[in-house]
């Protein structure tokens, strides 16, 4: 698998009230700074954790963590797909839509090894215009380690004018 | 809902070598820290998120934090169940059984608040002797924000060889 550099994310164009998130959140300092892009027509986060995140066999990666990126990636994917359905692609000047997540499943398949890069690809899925779900595969050195399903709904505008 | 501290964990008797996980290993400085108990027939896991643990939404958790708490809830969940079957309590000396994580489902009903203390409470089935699944829902300010299924294997024994 090559080596890709997200040039744009999703979440770098997040309106800095919603760019929080300990997850993907841009101006989360203590954060894991998750950040989404198109490959083609799949969604990608590139993610390498830290050695501290490790899980309970040594030498392998925390599960909570693979679900935070999972997480983190599903709502950046259904940003990104449901952003270009409204005509909108990133440095276009628009503001994407922000999805919460409705709920998270996650495979397990291999122990996740520390200190490689994860690469999470997703693929989205439009179930209703404001209910969307996000397939993941998660490969850590080429391999699959870790499958995910995330369904995510468009945020409320009631979340959106809380401060 | 009653204040409880927990006197006893299952994560205070982990083997060292299996007690570095990011979420629950007592020996990771850096981690959580969390530490599943008995509550009579049920398992409980509290845990105080910190302000940074924010989600996408101003104001309430991030969705990850609340999958890595059902995480590990699961995990001792499970082994505080077989080390029960199998005669051992915690404090007789006996060495508990780890488990794995094999699928993780959270659903998320509304949004968790930030800044109060976040209460999983588990029931654990027993699907095969080395699979079990534990159902957790998890509480804040005794309201019911999120719930899960965790369904874990027991450690393979290669895994434990290894260091």
């Amino acid at each position: 698998m090559e080596e890709l550099v997200l040039e744009k994310a999703i979440q770098d164009i997040y309106p800095d009230d919603f760019a929080w998130c300990y997850g993907c959140g841009r101006l989360n300092k203590d954060g894991h700074h998750l950040r989404t892009g198109w490959q083609g027509d799949k969604t990608v986060t590139i993610f390498t954790p830290e050695s501290k995140h490790s899980g309970g066999i040594p030498g392998f990666i925390y599960g909570g963590l693979i679900a935070s990126l999972i997480d983190c990636h599903g709502s950046g994917s259904a940003a990104l797909a449901l952003h270009r359905k409204n005509g909108n692609e990133i440095g276009d000047g628009s503001i994407p839509p922000r999805f919460v997540t409705a709920t998270l499943n996650v495979e397990f398949l291999k122990p996740t090894p520390q200190d490689v890069p994860l690469k999470a690809i997703g693929t989205v899925e439009e179930i209703h215009p404001k209910r969307w779900k996000v397939h993941t595969e998660m490969f850590a050195n080429d391999i699959l380690c870790a499958r995910g399903e995330v369904v995510l709904v468009v945020m409320p505008s009631t979340f959106r004018k809380k401060k």
